[in-house]
């Protein structure tokens, strides 16, 4: 089978990340890169071969692209996601779909005649698609409550936050990505939001943590914890409990050098600090399920009513936060 | 210095582990068991030394005590601490004081005046304790979170649910005592109530799990997640996180023996199931600290205050299930 | 029944152990402690109760004497044995019944009609016990391979080097009785002995390290490490490997406290450093077994043939060590 | 710079691991595949570009090919060695050079003067390695003790067994490597030969498990623990012991996912069974620093010595193992 002929948007660190994965699989090539710095979208191409250009739109009309991956500034993404509609060409987006729910309702009819994959990458983890597989398997039982961490090493920068959609939207939506991706139909959302640590982004009315309790159509209960720090690097667990028992995923070390000495005992490496270092695995993973989505098999990637989704239960935990109230959602 | 005299109240199960506690301990001498069933507190002297009587209030008068356990029934608990108070002996009472908030604050005046432990014996379990040891002495720096995980391993009888108090006063106490011998002063109880696999449960209007969020009055954030079943043993964990770096402690198995075969690696045993197997160390060293209250010594013991606190958390939090909102608490 | 009445001969630091596992145990009793240094048994009865002696031999054939334990200077254990011998009376002697297996064997008839246990309490550790029970019980199927890792926290002071017997004698001695207790026909012994860190006893002509392969008589390897200091506590640790798969103890820590930083992740606490603190729960189960083995049961206690085993496989390991070559052993 | 052109002999098993890792670096290409099987050769370039021959001598005096991997039977090693010390072309061969150290000591002049590296995968574990890196910083002091425990998922077949050199010459090699890795001056084996599950290996004479002890020039221990066959999967573990402290690393699972259930506690996935994916990583690192080596760096590849030194000390635990003696080994 040929490879598929990528078209990239978007060349910035993730976008690094994307054009990485495609050099690297033997089922893909990237066609052109986009980006309206175009030095940029040059450097790219350089290292990874294929043409530049700074118009996204052409890249995406072009001839010799077969599908499209969206790697620009979260404002962009409606518009980009829209023209590969109508030029009928699988798209790979970078969540968010965008911060306001009206702008994703305008292209929601759309989008469902098309395919619009969405960058939760978290989903193509292999530690975490190993848990849930087995859940899924029914090792055990039915679930009954999946305990989220996610906490980030080091808070964004103050001009990132002010445009991030807030720690909800712009954070916790992977994981809400990830409670739905074990239970999708979420009903209830109840929200602590907190102020620990920053004063920047409370001056901002952020918050700087969150508790975050869902609730799922089938009485399940799903935590979440977020924080904008972690001195011990990226904090990326799961934990699954039912009847059965239950299964948990850790955090990931470079090696599995262990040291004991007078001091302590059976010490490992610090986490991998980075989400680039941590999630490498699962970028690739996520590109290989989209080029087979592409390929017209069912990988199991997350579509537009997943990222629609993420933003209706981020919407609905900040004002579950900031009303001190369980407030219903209907994902339907 | 000579033994401490103790007069123990009711000799069921968790009679029988004070009453063993005693005998083991050097500092300390079983001098009267008082149990309504008579044949029970004969049973107990016939093993650990001692008198029996069917009359717990002559037990707390007599001469021959320096002090007293009260393992009898909830409801005695007032009037049994209240003669203690008039007989001017210290108490290690169980908790709870009373599920209802009156009646504690009842007799709160006169305890204030005497010396009222609470059976709250988690405070002493070595791991539980070490870890509050390194959080106080700053190892993590300022507390931000800590999340509590608390399940039984499996739901008490029917006719004990329906006298319990529901499972915010019956189970979760002891998660809102541990909660608060890390952050005294909660300000804010947000709770979520489930009914996930028990129809008796659900069927008396209670919950069988449950997850609670506190807010501490310097924005501490603790998560509380209890179940009353838990297939793989009596799962009680602790995790403190702070700028820092993260404290945490597992579940104990009763051996270090690890297995590895062609099915799976490093396989532990089986957690320990029973509360008395898993707190066994915390229930000796809970006497020791009492032994010490009785001597004039500040033991760390939890008093009067903290029973009532945790009370007042439990009613919290189950106004908060109830209406799906946050519930602000005073504790002073 | 009534407790066993016992006489304690030495009250040196392990004599202090077993005193206080008789006054812990309900079914035993200090009768007597007898010392040559009458003010140490004078302390000894004065906390566990009982009169105190300065002759041993008065103590064994005392009326009110059911059974001895022997904790008193090696080159004394053989008499002493004797005198139980004489008086009838089971005793729990310490390793080794002495240095030299000339003096061993003239008491060896004798014993074998009487009732000597040997102090080899690591047969009695929880952790152990319980994987030699499951290897017995045959999960890993036949055993191949044991490997035993014996580490002392820090070298013995160079008088007690001195008359120790040499690293064979003094420490792997308690290894080799390990290796019995899954092996008991042990045919072939090759060691190696080193000299790593420690002038002292290489200046005494003994070995700081070494390393000892012993070949059972079903074709068993078994390998024991050891070192006369650990930087990291008591390394004492065990695995075993079949055809099933392979069963292996760790280290143990004082509590289950794990932390994670920015320098390192999942920081377990130092191990347990002192041998009275890693193997307190099998002195105390030692004494039960032993009081058990006075009342006639069969309780798995090591008996003088095992003492006597572990001395001629220390033997064979210095001669392998001195003569670089494997040496053959024949136990019967 | 413009990437490396390499021929590759060999297009088996081990051959196709090669022709992956160039096939993913970007600093490699394949420009020719040889095997006397012409068919495997075409194969691999279908796969990974370049042509194919059947004559090896051709494709390592090819104009357009800068380096050698030889990945063909042992016995050709020499003369293909032999060839490219001719060509003046930089060989990566696959361990060993021959099981002949005369056949070995005839190019060993030769080699001296060219570039030749051997195939000891596991020195570019990056567990391993770093293990290595931080022993070799110092962490630990001097080192005194290094376990190395090798085992292999199942015996090779018989045919193979019957020219594989015997248990320490085709499997204890990579582990003597190990050893040299971190002790490059050995001075003296003992080895004890095992028959202790397969009557094949057997009634070839050859052992079917070994347990070796090696002593370095500084006093050092080095224990290796080999078996043919484990039920756990591929076990391959390092610890390091110095008066600092240790340094161990275990076995690699493929995920990080624990279970708990009623039967047992944070039980872990099978290791990685198999070499190529236990060593994966090392496999593509080690070829990248062989393009180094090839661009004139110094990247710690193992050369044409120490593949010598590793046939040596299989030679002498052979002896040692037979004779029941320990050896004297000079590597100089």
């Amino acid at each position: 089978m040929s490879p598929v002929r990528f078209a990239l948007i978007g060349t910035g660190r993730i976008g690094q990340v994307h054009a990485a994965s495609i050099h690297r699989s033997e089922d893909a090539v990237l066609a052109v890169a986009a980006d309206a710095v175009l030095a940029g979208a040059q450097r790219t191409v350089g290292q990874h071969g294929g043409r530049a250009t700074a118009d996204p739109f052409e890249a995406i009309a072009a001839d010799d692209v077969d599908a499209v991956v969206i790697a620009s500034p979260t404002p962009t993404h409606v518009d980009l996601i829209a023209a590969c509609l109508d030029a009928g060409k699988p798209v790979l987006c970078e969540k968010p779909i965008d911060l306001d729910i009206t702008r994703v309702d305008a292209i929601r009819e759309r989008a469902a005649r098309g395919r619009v994959v969405l960058g939760f990458n978290r989903r193509f983890d292999p530690h975490f698609a190993e848990l849930r597989r087995r859940v899924q398997a029914g090792e055990i039982g039915r679930l009954e409550h999946l305990a989220i961490t996610s906490r980030d090493p080091e808070p964004p920068p103050a001009e990132y936050v002010a445009v991030s959609g807030g720690i909800f939207r712009d954070m916790a939506i992977h994981d809400f990505d990830t409670a739905r991706s074990f239970v999708p139909e979420v009903v209830a959302v109840t929200a602590v939001g907190l102020r620990q640590f920053d004063a920047g982004i409370a001056g901002q009315d952020d918050f700087d943590a969150a508790v975050t309790t869902l609730v799922g159509a089938g009485g399940e209960s799903i935590t979440i914890t977020n924080s904008r720090h972690s001195a011990y690097g990226y904090d990326q667990r799961l934990e699954a409990f039912g009847p059965g028992g239950a299964l948990e995923v850790g955090n990931v070390t470079p090696t599995l050098v262990r040291a004991s000495s007078a001091a302590s005992s059976s010490t490992g490496e610090p986490y991998r600090r980075f989400f680039l270092e941590r999630y490498r695995e699962a970028y690739e993973l996520e590109l290989a399920a989209f080029v087979a989505t592409v390929r017209g098999e069912d990988a199991g990637s997350p579509g537009f009513e997943d990222g629609r989704a993420a933003l209706l239960l981020a919407d609905a935990a900040e004002v579950s936060a900031r009303e001190g109230r369980t407030v219903a959602v209907d994902l339907s």
